[in-house]
């Protein structure tokens, strides 16, 4: 059992539904009706960081699954950790400006690009051991 | 092997499948061509259908298998039926008016949330197990 | 170990993380600022590429893993990559013309309904094993 990468996906899970949560907020504070997606640049930048969120998920949990399988479970929990903490200051940045996504978003890419690489090393070298 | 939850993510993979079948007829029967997503009020509901179905996908399913990993397969494979029921009701209100489609959106939500909370404390049982 | 299946499964991400990237160059390239997903319509045919890829995640990728789970490793590997290969074609043509979308959309459409209709039999026949 992978407990510390199950951990830590229901973690990820709960910050993703807390961005869906600031939408609805959203919705309400700039008057932007459901199911309307545009109007009020405010709102699209916090919409924007739950469909980025969304975007990035196909990417993100498969990657820490596989690396959690073929690599090491408390690896993938702790650079699972630091792609929330990246996707943490991408929400607040964005929040704040389009402008200011940058630094969140690389550490989030980063993380994800590491557990991709560890997976991928980790299945190659499997199965070159079963030849 | 678990049985039961994989035959309800089957299901709700078709139902899924079944809100994306619903917006390709919607985008003939109102005139809106790709890669448009939106100019009509009766599309952009279904599309949303779709969309909100999609957003949720990354929450309900890690907590329906790590509720089936770690407290029970059968238990989770029922309250993944109560999840599509919810779906069914909030795409049956939806597609009449926006504002009736609370109910359902409440049900699914309360489901996938006992699956998160039920996965948490299976999960964290589990470690305090191996302490 | 589902090796075979691990590595067409990062395939598949490496894929869908290519399609963001041309969303990130069409930006640039037709001027559409975020948070704004519309404005220019060759920008938005390339956001739709991702946008749907994204869709289908939810149906490739666990219908992938049952049918691996199920059926077989090295099976649900090859039907994988005939998926990614529709989704290439789906690219390709999309960027010219929304017209030209549909060989590429048929074809991992054909491998997904594979792969799902597969582990349903695979699913069932080990249920009515069981009893």
């Amino acid at each position: 059992m992978l407990n510390y990468t199950a951990l830590v996906t229901l973690l990820a899970v709960a910050f993703y539904f807390y961005t869906g949560i600031l939408v609805a907020r959203a919705r309400a504070e700039f008057g932007v009706k459901a199911p309307a997606t545009a109007g009020h640049p405010d709102f699209e930048r916090v919409f924007r960081v739950q469909m980025n969120t969304l975007e990035w998920t196909p990417i993100f949990l498969p990657a820490l699954w596989l690396f959690a399988r073929y690599v090491s479970d408390v690896g993938a929990a702790v650079i699972g950790l630091v792609w929330i903490l990246g996707r943490v200051l991408y929400l607040a940045g964005y929040a704040e400006a389009a402008d200011k996504r940058g630094r969140g978003f690389r550490i989030q890419a980063a993380a994800a690009g590491v557990l991709w690489i560890g997976a991928l090393i980790g299945i190659v070298s499997r199965l070159l051991q079963g030849m």
